[in-house]
Order: structure tokens, then sequence, then C-alpha cells
């Protein structure tokens, strides 16, 4: 199915500014895709933003003049200048591969998966005449799903891109200056230091979250739970996450999410050898302490 | 030191209804027993409020217009019908028989310690004239002192008590009516059962907020700690709690804290050797959506 293609709205005619992309192809219109289509129409209403994912997708992103052009298939990115995976992580990676035969001319293209070591290797083997460098936004929201999605979602939060030694300074300038102008702080880092250090500031508090909430429940049932006061629903927020997301994240950083649970469970091992005396506990509390101040910077 | 009695400056001349209790003695003036104050003078201006403490809480306690007569002794309590201690949880064990030395008249003692069996256990050793019944109000705040002290602070939220079977009803029920005035919801547990479910609902969070934050920030540093969103941020708030307070909530409970941390780190085992596959993670993502959709509530 093909959708109609509908006029940009809200033509801001002071907007002279020519777009960094004239053609952004985003694949998934979830929380993120649909929040960078909302922005990127935001920012140059000029600009065409055509979409793809399922048709029930589609249709809300059509309503919510997140796109220009929608379709189902891949083939309607022929065009595209700027490709951008915002499916979950492994659907991302089997992605590459069919962009690589729908997209006959030269375009940059991104991702927006959590982790970033395996779809950069896989990227390895596109045609020369896409460049590929994997970004990570960190915006994020409670909840997931184009329902959600909002124009501000990436407003002064950081969006990280993994380029390799060999990649086209000018395509991850371009990229930089699209996610700047989205409100995001682009910065760079290796594809192996993201994934280790967001196992721990992102994935190890989730399956930390979620195992916690899951434990708690358990244990007390939902009569008790009415007695539980601010800090339990704070450090349990993350805990209404969705399976689904977090079972990518896993899988394609295992050896990391890994090495960081050893790190915790470590930890709260030797917090409950001291529980009676306490030297222990007055490390870690100190530790963090300290921690939780430069994170409130 | 004794300081000088300062007249309530706020009499409300419509307010006439009897104080429950009409001399409340409150030794340690922190947080809790600060908020006590605030709210025990708000809610009855004519009764009088005897706070006990270092001489430099007392002065903050009197310039607040907390308490009405301060001392740094026991002996001032001497004509106290209701005797709160609300010191930290081994120092309020202590207190006990420094309480039955200084009171010499019938009075209800009640505690806020975070746990219970202990001190309901070491208040059966008190003359028969005192009348103890354990009490946890589960306000809190994210930092501690009288600096941070609120008549608000137990508004809408549960004060558990945990009497014993020959426990005298009227003394329950006036100290019922008492946190009510308060603005609490007053509910019984056994000391048991309240220490049990404590370890979940409030120890273990805070210990697993802290053993996060400590691993987190000494894997990742205080440069990656600023690319970090509000996930981390709530999951982690309750880190900034200090190390003095619980360690004696920890050597007081360490059964339950320790079964408790048993639980979790057998949970996250479970995650870590499932996250390549993801089966598992799926169960313990399900459970804790369902659990902290309860929480809502």
């Amino acid at each position: 199915m093909k959708l109609p293609v509908i006029q940009p709205d809200s033509v801001n005619p002071a907007d002279t500014a020519p777009p960094v992309f004239s053609k952004v192809g985003i694949v998934g219109l979830g929380l993120i895709g649909g929040s960078i289509a909302l922005a990127a129409r935001r920012a140059w209403p000029r600009g065409l933003v055509i979409g793809v994912d399922h048709n029930d997708v589609l249709e809300k992103a059509m309503v919510l003049h997140a796109i220009d052009v929608a379709a189902a298939d891949l083939v309607i990115m022929a065009e595209a200048d700027l490709v951008i995976l915002a499916a979950p992580a492994r659907r991302n990676i089997e992605l590459l591969s069919q962009i690589a035969d729908a997209i006959p001319e030269a375009a940059v293209v991104t991702d927006t998966s959590s982790t970033k070591r395996e779809i950069v290797a896989a990227a390895r083997a596109l045609p020369s005449r896409l460049t590929f460098i994997g970004g990570h936004p960190l915006g994020g929201a409670a909840r997931g799903g184009i329902d959600h999605a909002t124009a501000d979602l990436f407003k002064g939060r950081p969006w990280l891109f993994t380029p390799e030694p060999g990649t086209s300074p000018a395509a991850l300038a371009s990229l930089q200056r699209f996610v700047s102008a989205l409100g995001a702080g682009p910065k760079t880092m290796e594809a192996e230091a993201h994934d280790r250090t967001l196992a721990f500031l992102s994935h190890l508090p989730q399956l930390t979250a979620s195992a916690l909430m899951s434990v708690i429940g358990d244990a007390v049932g939902a009569d008790a739970l009415a007695l539980a006061g601010r800090g339990l629903a704070d450090t349990t927020r993350l805990a209404s996450s969705p399976a689904g997301l977090w079972r990518d994240v896993c899988a394609t950083n295992a050896d990391n999410i890994a090495a960081a649970l050893d790190l915790l469970i470590e930890r709260l091992q030797e917090l409950r050898v001291d529980l009676a005396d306490g030297d222990r506990l007055a490390e870690v509390f100190d530790a963090a302490n300290e921690w939780r101040e430069e994170l409130k910077k």
C-alpha cells in the first residue's frame, strides 16, 4: 500500500535554510523514528520525510504530519540522501542488506540502535556508495510508540555517533549538523567504548530495575506494595519498559552486560556479608553519594 | 543547657479540640522527629512539645518553633504523657532504659525506627507504667535533618504500629488518633511481618540503588556519567542517602535483608545467563511490568 503524499501544511516562509539532507528516509516510526520525523519536519518544513513501517503505524504518522510520503516497502527510499534505521537493534541489522538493494544512488545511512558493535561490523558489507555511520540518540521516554513521539525528544540530549577510521568526515559532519538541528548534542565514540559505557549507563540500570521490581512484587504482593513510597517508585520506574526492545539490546551487547551484572552482583554480595558490621556498607554508600553528586551536575 | 521556654505564637482561638497527649516528648529532632514536632504543634497549638537533642539541633528547633521546651537531657521529659524515640534505630534501643529512669509516671512510649523486632523485644523490659508500641512513619524525604523537616511530611502516608498481643488497646487507639491528626494513615502489623516486608519495600531498593550507583560510577567515571539520562537518575536517586541511618537499619534487620538480597542476586544471575536468548528476560520484564502497574495504583 502506498499512502497519498501530503504537502507540509506549516511551511514557515522565513525558513530559507536548505536542509542538510533533502530527502530523509526513516525505517521504523516508533518513539525514536517518529520523533526524528517530527523534529526534522519542524527544522526543515520544505524537506521531504519518507516513512517506512507497517500500515497502521504509517497511518498514525500521516495523521500526526510526521512524514510526507509513506510506504510499507523500502523501494520508496530509492532517492533518499539520508536513511535512518530506527527499528529494534537486530531488525536494523537485517535491514542493512535490504537497504543496499533498495537504494541505487549514493546516500548516508545511520541507525538509532542502543548497541553499536554488531551493526557497525555488519555495515562494512554495504556497497561503497552507501556511507554508514552508527548513531544512538540518548533521548527516551517512559513509553514507546509513535503515539508518544515528540519533536522535542532530543532537545539538549546527547546523540552519539560511532564513525570508523575510514569514515567520510563530510558525511559525519552532515549527520552532526542534522541532529544539531533536531536539538541534540552530537558526540563521537568508538563502537567498542559505546557498548561498554552504555552497558553501565543504560542496560545495567534497566535490568536491575526490572529484576528488583519482579523480586519485590513476588515477595510481598499487591497489598504490601500499597505501602511503598517514592523511593521504590523512583528506583523501579524503568521496570515499565517492554521486554521486546531489551531482548535485542541484551542479545547484541551480552558480553558487556554480563560483565556489568557481575560487578553489581559482586557488590551486592559484599554488602550482604557486611550487614551486621556496616564498614563496607559505609564505603559503598559514601562512593554512591559522591557519584550521585557527579550525576546531578 | 536548658533553652528558654517560648510560647506558641500561632495559637488558633478556634482550635478547642484537646490534644490526644498534652505533653509530647520527642528524642531526636532530625527529619522525622522535627517533622512530628512541627505537625503536632500545628495540630494542637495549646499542647506542649518537649525536644531532646544536641544543643545545636535544639537551637534550630526553637528557631523553627518546632518545640516549646528544649533540653539535652531526658529528665526534662519527666511529665511527658507521650515519648517518641526518633533517633537512629540502635540509639532508640539504648534510649529505652534511660527513658525508664527519666519518667516516673505512666506514659505511652513509641519510636520511629525503620526496623521493629529488636526494639519491640527490648521494650518488654520496661516498667509496666510505660506502655511501649513500636511505630514507623513511612514518610521520608531526599535529605535528612531538621533543616528539611516539614509539618506535611506524613500527609497521606502510612504510619505502621506493631502492637503485641498484650498491648493496651486504649494506648494504641490514642497513638492512632495522634498520627491521624498529623496527616498519616495508621496501620498495624506484627513486628516480624513489618521487618520482612520493609526489607523488600525499602531496605533492598536502598542497597540496590547505592550498589548500582557505586558500580556504575567506578566503571565509567565522571565524563561518561554526563551522558546519562533520566532513567539512571531515577534508578539511583536513593543513592544520595547517608550511610549512618542505614548501618542501623541493616544491623537490626540483617537476616531479612540478606534473604531479600539473595533473591535479587539470584534473579540477576538468571538474567545474566539468558542475555543472548531472552526468554527468561521476557518473563522477568513482564512480571516487572505487572508489579509496576500495581505499584502505580
